[in-house]
C-alpha cells in the first residue's frame, strides 16, 4: 500500500485529514485558498513541504476557476500572503511564496491574464512531481551515507515526528530515509518516538510503518536516550522545518533534546530536509521565531482533558538545534553536507542553475 | 489545601485512587494484603515510599483482625512476599518487607501471637510518621543546598513525575524539596514534564501544585531540553526508585535523559530519596532489573486508542541514570551527599544507630 495524503487531479484538492488518522481515513475537499489555510492552521495538513504543497495547489485550484478575474497577481499575492502566516516557522511555504510570486510577476510581463494563469497553474503542478522526486533523492542519499559508516549488514534507525509521506508530497524525508534503508534491505528496525503533545510519531509514522511492512517500534519521547543505550541505534534522522545558513535546525520540539542525548551516546545526528527547506537568508538559530500552541494540546487529547485543571501550560511546538549537534550531516536532494559545507553547497546549486 | 493520598485510622486504610486523578477524587477501601497488592500493581498508588507504606498498612488492617491466627509470622512472611513482588523495581517494600520481617522473628522469641500481632502493628503504624518526617528533612536540606549555590533571591526548578504527597506518606522527596523552596518564599517556578506514557506530571504533580498554590508550568517531556535553555532552570530535582552503592539511580523513565540534558546545560542534577530507597547490596545500575509494562499504556489514553493499531511498542517502566550525571547531589533525610559520598554516609548512619 502506497499512502497517499494530497490527491490532485487538474483542479480537484482533496487532502488525507491528519486529525483524524490512525483511526478514520478521511478526504477532505480543499475548494479554496481559505480552505487549505485553516487545514494547515488546524494541522489537518502538517509537516513543512506538504504545507507549502497544499497552499499552492490550493491556489491553483482557484485560479483554475477563473480567480483574480483580469489582476491575477494581485489575488496570487494576496493568497500567498494569507497562506504564509498559516504556520510561520516553517519556510517552505515562505520560499515557494516568493518564488512562485518572482514568476507570476515576469510572466505578467508578456502575459495576459488567462495565459498568466495558466503558466501558474503549471508552475504549481510540476510542484507535486519535483518534490516527490527529491525526497528520493534524499532518501537514497541518506541511506547510503548511513550504510557507508557501518560494518553491520542492518541498521538501527530512531526518528522522532512524521516525516513520511503524510509530511511531503510523497515517500517523505527522513522517514524517506527508513524507506529506502527499507528498500535495500538494510533496516533491522526503526524507533519512532510518540511526539508529544500532537503525538505525529504514534499517529502518523507508526500509520505509515504498520501499512507499509516496515519493522517499527513506538517509544515515548522519554525514552529516547535509553533507546539509544540499550537498542544499538545506528543513527538518529530527523526532518526540518528550516535549516539557516550555518546549520543550525529548526524542527519539532524534542528534536535539540534528541540531538544532545545522541551526541552524548556518539550516535551520528543527521538531517533530512529538501534544500526548499533551507533558509539561507537566517545567518544563525536564534533568529528563528519559534511558533507557540495552545496550552489545550497539551491538557486534553481529543477533547478529553488529561491534565489538573488550571495548570499553566508552555507549549512551544518547534525547538532549534545548533549545528554542532548535527553530527552526522544534512542530508538533501543534493547530496549529504556538515553544517559548515551547507551554504557552500546550496550557493553552489543555485549558481549552477 | 493538604493533600492526603493515605488515609490510615486504627485498622482502616483508605487510599486516593491515583487511577482517576485528577478529575475524580475518590478514596478506595483497602480491607487486606491482596487489596493492597491490586492497587499497587494496576498504579492505584505508586511512587516508592507510598507503596511501601500502603503496602505494610495493609499488612497492620489484617493483623489487627486477627490474620495468621497462632503462626503469624507465617502469615506476614507469605503477606510481604506477595506484596513485593507487585513492582518489582521500587526498593522500599522489599526493604521494609526485610525490616519488618527481622522484627517480626525477633519478637517471636518472646512473645505470643497477640503480643507479637501489636508489636508488628506498631512498628508498620511508625512508618507512616517517620516517612513525612523524614520528608521534611529532605525538602530542606534539598532546598538549603540548592539556594547555597545561587546568589538569586529565587529559584526555577525542573521536576518529573510525581514525587509529593501523592507519592509517598505526605510532603514528598523531590517535590517535597520543591515545596520547601515554596515554604521559604524563594521558589520562582516548577516546571513539570508531563511524564508519559502514565501523566504523572500532567495529572499528579500539576494536580498538587494548583491545590497548594506552588507557581507550575507544565511542559512535555521532550520540551525538557529546551526549558533548560530557555527558562533559567537553577536545578533539576528528580526522585528515585532505587539508588544503589556507588549512587547509580533507577527513577521514572525519562530521568536518564533529563540528567545529559541538565549536564550539556550545566545545571546541576539532584536526586531526592529516602535513605530507604537506597540499597548498598547492588554495587552499580547494571545488576537493577528494570520492569517493562504494557503496550496498552502508550498506544490507549483512558481506554481510548491513540496510536496506530498494529503497532510494536517498547515501554520500559524506569531507566538508569549514571552516578556521574548527578552533579548537584542525593539529597536524604540525613544530608545532601555526591554519589561517591553515599555509601560512607549512609553505613557511617548504620553504625551510629
Amino acid at each position: 500500500m502506497t499512502l497517499e495524503a494530497i490527491r490532485y487531479r487538474a483542479g480537484a484538492l482533496q487532502i488525507l485529514n491528519q486529525l483524524l488518522l490512525p483511526h478514520q481515513t478521511v478526504y477532505d475537499e480543499i475548494r479554496s485558498v481559505q480552505d487549505a489555510y485553516e487545514a494547515i492552521k488546524s494541522m489537518k495538513v502538517r509537516g513543512a513541504p506538504a504545507i507549502a504543497i497544499v497552499g499552492c495547489l490550493s491556489l491553483a485550484v482557484e485560479l483554475r476557476a477563473g480567480a483574480g478575474g483580469d489582476d491575477p497577481v494581485t489575488f496570487i499575492r494576496e493568497s500567498l500572503c494569507h497562506l504564509t502566516s498559516a504556520r510561520p516557522t516553517a519556510v517552505n511555504m515562505g520560499r515557494a511564496a516568493r518564488e512562485l510570486m518572482e514568476f507570476a510577476e515576469n510572466e505578467s510581463m508578456e502575459k495576459n491574464s488567462e495565459q498568466l494563469r495558466e503558466s501558474v497553474i503549471s508552475w504549481i503542478e510540476d510542484m507535486l512531481e519535483r518534490d516527490v522526486n527529491d525526497n528520493r533523492k534524499i532518501g537514497n542519499y541518506g541511506a547510503q551515507h548511513i550504510l557507508s559508516g557501518v560494518p553491520r549488514d542492518s541498521v538501527t534507525i530512531l526518528t522522532h515526528c512524521n516525516t513520511g509521506s503524510l509530511a511531503t508530497a510523497g515517500y517523505g524525508t527522513a522517514l524517506g530515509v527508513v524507506r529506502s534503508l527499507h528498500a535495500l534491505g538494510r533496516l533491522k528496525r526503526v524507533y519512532c518516538t510518540e511526539t508529544r503533545p500532537y503525538n505525529q510519531g504514534s499517529r502518523l509514522t507508526a500509520y505509515e510503518a504498520v501499512a507499509e511492512g516496515i519493522p517499527a517500534t513506538l517509544i515515548t519521547d522519554s525514552m529516547a536516550a535509553l533507546t539509544m543505550r540499550e537498542m544499538d541505534i545506528t543513527a538518529v534522522v530527523v526532518g526540518a522545518d528550516r535549516v539557516v545558513a550555518n546549520g543550525d535546525t529548526a524542527n519539532k520540539v524534542g528534536t535539540y533534546q534528541l540531538a544532545i542525548a545522541a551526541k552524548h551516546h556518539g550516535i551520528p545526528f543527521y538531517v533530512a530536509a529538501p534544500s526548499t527547506s533551507c533558509d539561507l537568508s537566517l545567518e544563525s538559530g536564534r533568529d528563528i521565531i519559534i511558533e507557540v500552541r495552545p496550552p489545550e494540546e497539551l491538557t486534553s487529547i481529543n477533547g478529553v482533558p488529561i491534565a489538573a485543571p488550571g495548570i499553566e501550560v508552555w507549549n512551544p511546538a518547534f525547538d532549534v538545534t545548533p549545528h554542532q549537534l548535527i553530527t552526522g550531516g544534512i542530508i538533501t536532494e543534493l547530496g549529504v553536507f556538515l553544517p559548515s559545507e551547507l551554504q557552500a553547497a546550496l550557493t553552489g546549486r543555485l549558481t549552477a542553475l
